[in-house]
C-alpha cells in the first residue's frame, strides 16, 4: 500500500543466526490512549514491528548495533534499549554483558510507541538471554526506565500492550497495577502522516484542569469502552470512542484530522482517533475490507493536502513482543 | 440488627389483593456512583425496598395512597411516582387512570435512591397494568421524569439499576445509552446515619473544574472497577473503589466517614464509600460473615458519636423492580 509498508515487509536475515543462545524478537508498535483512555489504555498492533536480536556476551556491559537508518545513539546510557539492558543486567546481578542488534522498521516519532517497542523489546530480550528470571511486572518496570529516557516520564500505556499483547489497562503506575482486558478480533488501520509532533509539545498544550462535566462524559466513555472490549460489543466500542478532553486540543497539531475521522467513520470504521500523542491516526473496523477502504481514504486525504504518509492495515496483536520467524 | 431493619422486614398485606389485574411490586433501593463512577454507575440492593401496588381505574387520572408515615404529597403533579404515572398514561394514549398505593419502607433522604425507587417502581407498575407496552429505554425515560421532579436533574444512575438489577453503566443520558455490566455475588453492608444531606447541597459543594491528573486517576479506577465486575475479580474491585475527586469533598458532610471506611476495610470489606450523595455509606464484602462484622463496626462508630443509625446487610439484587411475594 505504501513504500514504507513495502519496505517494512521485506525479509529480515538475523545477524546472530548461528550464535548459541541468541534470540530474535519482533517488538510491535502500539496505540496508546485509545481515544478516551488518556494515559491508561493501549493496544498492540500485529504490524508494524521492530526487530531486535540479543545475545549474552562474556564481556560486561551493553553493545548496541543499529541495522536501520535512524542514527539512534549507540551509547547504552543514551539509548532507550540500552538503559533497559543495563538495568536488567544490574537487577540480575550478572557479570555478563548483552549485545543487541536493532532494526527499527518504521520511523521514530510516529505516535506508535517507537520508544516503547525498543524498551519493551529490550526488557523481554534481556529476560530471555538471562534465563527468564523476571516477572511481568518487573519487565514493565524495567521497560519504563527506557520510556523515562525517551519522554522524561515513566508511562506504561505503550509498554504494557507491547509486552502483553491485546488491549491493556494501566489502572495505576504507583503502585503498578496492570489489567489485560481482551484481544478483540478487530482490524486496525493506521495512517502515519510524515509530520513532527513532539510528545512534550503534545503534553504541554493540555489544560491542567478540566470541567467536571467533561470528565464525567469521559469516564462514561471509558467505562463503555472497557465494557465493550470485554463483551466483544463492537457497536458499544464504536460509540465509546469519543474524547471530549484531549482530542479537541491535540488534534489541532494534526492537519486533516477532522476530515480523516469523519470520512473513515462514514466508510464504516467503528471509530478511532489520535494514536498516542500523534501524528498517527488509527481507526478500528470489524472486517478487513472496511479497514482497507478506510486506509484508502486516509491516503487520499493526506495525498490531497500534500503530506507524505504511510498507511498500515493490520490487526490487534494477541501476543505482544514475540519470536521473529522469517 | 436495628429497629428500622426489623420494621422493614415486617409482613406486608396487599390492599389490592382481591382486585383484578392489580400488581404488587417491590422497588429496591440503589447505590449510585459506586465511589469512582460519579453519575455513571449504580447497583441495586436486594434490600431494603419499597412496596407499591397498582391497578388500572376506569376514571382517568392518578390516585395516590401513602401507606407509610412520611407524608409525601398525594397530588400526582407533586409526587415522584405520580408524575411518572401521568406521563405513562399520556404516552400510552390511555383514557383510563391508575391507582397506586405506596409503602416506603425506609426514610427518604438516605442516599439510597428513594426517589428512584418511587419513579422506577411507578414506570414498571404502569407498564404492567397497561399491558407491557414500553421498552426498557422508555421505562428509564419515564422514570427520569420522576427524578427530575425530586432532584431537578434527569439522572439515571439510581433508576437504571433499580429497573434492571445488578450493576449498570449509564454511558450517556443524551442519547440514553445503558449498559448492564454484571450481577456479582457480593454482600453489601449499608449504614444510614440519621442526618440530613441535601442532594442539592452535596452537588453544589463540588468544584466545577478538576485537575487532569486527578481525572486520569479516576478514570483508571473506573476502568478497573468495570473490568473487575466483568471479570468477577473481587481484589480488582476493591483496589478500584477509590475516589480522588468527589469523596474528599462530600465526605466532609458525613461525620464518622473516614473512620467507617478505614475500619470496615481493616475488617475485610473490599471497599466502599458514600452511597449517592449520602449520608448512607456502603461497603462490599465477599462473604456474609464479613458483611455482618462490617455492619457491627458501622453501628459501633455511629453509636459512639451519638448519631442514630440503621444498618442493612444485604446482597446485590439481580432483578431490580419485581413482584412482591409475601
Amino acid at each position: 500500500m505504501s513504500n514504507e509498508q513495502e519496505s517494512f515487509s521485506k525479509k529480515y536475515s538475523p545477524s546472530l543466526a548461528g550464535s548459541p543462545g541468541a534470540v530474535v524478537l519482533k517488538s510491535p508498535r502500539t496505540v496508546a490512549n485509545l481515544v478516551c483512555g488518556f494515559d491508561i489504555l493501549g493496544l498492540a498492533l500485529a504490524e508494524p514491528y521492530d526487530i531486535m536480536e540479543f545475545r549474552l556476551t562474556d564481556e560486561a556491559g551493553v553493545t548496541i548495533i543499529n541495522r536501520d537508518e535512524y542514527n539512534l545513539p549507540t551509547d547504552p546510557e543514551k539509548n532507550v534499549a540500552g538503559v533497559v539492558l543495563l538495568a536488567a543486567l544490574e537487577k540480575a546481578g550478572s557479570t555478563k554483558g548483552i549485545e543487541v542488534i536493532i532494526e527499527k522498521r518504521i520511523k521514530p516519532g510516529s505516535g506508535l510507541g517507537s520508544s516503547a517497542a525498543s524498551a519493551a523489546g529490550a526488557a523481554v530480550g534481556a529476560n530471555k538471554v538471562l534465563g527468564n528470571i523476571f516477572s511481568t511486572d518487573e519487565l514493565i518496570q524495567l521497560a519504563m526506565i527506557g520510556e523515562k529516557l525517551a519522554t522524561g516520564v515513566k508511562h506504561a500505556d505503550n509498554i504494557t500492550p507491547c509486552i502483553l499483547g491485546g488491549v491493556t489497562l494501566i489502572r495505576s503506575i504507583h503502585p503498578l497495577d496492570i489489567i489485560p482486558l481482551a484481544s478483540p478480533d478487530l482490524f486496525v488501520t493506521v495512517v502515519h502522516p510524515q509530520i513532527e509532533v513532539r510528545t512534550s509539545d503534545a503534553r504541554q498544550i493540555l489544560r491542567k484542569q478540566v470541567f467536571l462535566k467533561d470528565a464525567i462524559k469521559q469516564w462514561g466513555n471509558i467505562a463503555g469502552l472497557v465494557a465493550g472490549f470485554m463483551k466483544n460489543d463492537t457497536e458499544l466500542i464504536g460509540r465509546s470512542l469519543e474524547d471530549v478532553i484531549i482530542e479537541p486540543i491535540r488534534s489541532i497539531l494534526i492537519p486533516g484530522f477532522d476530515e480523516v475521522k469523519l470520512k473513515c467513520k462514514e466508510a464504516g470504521a467503528l471509530g478511532g482517533g489520535i494514536s498516542g500523542s500523534g501524528p498517527s491516526i488509527f481507526m478500528l473496523s470489524t472486517d478487513r475490507a472496511t479497514a482497507q477502504s478506510v486506509g484508502n481514504i486516509m491516503k487520499e486525504i493526506y495525498d490531497k493536502i500534500g503530506v507524505e504518509n504511510n498507511v498500515y492495515v493490520t490487526t490487534i496483536s494477541k501476543e505482544g513482543v514475540g519470536s521473529y520467524n522469517n
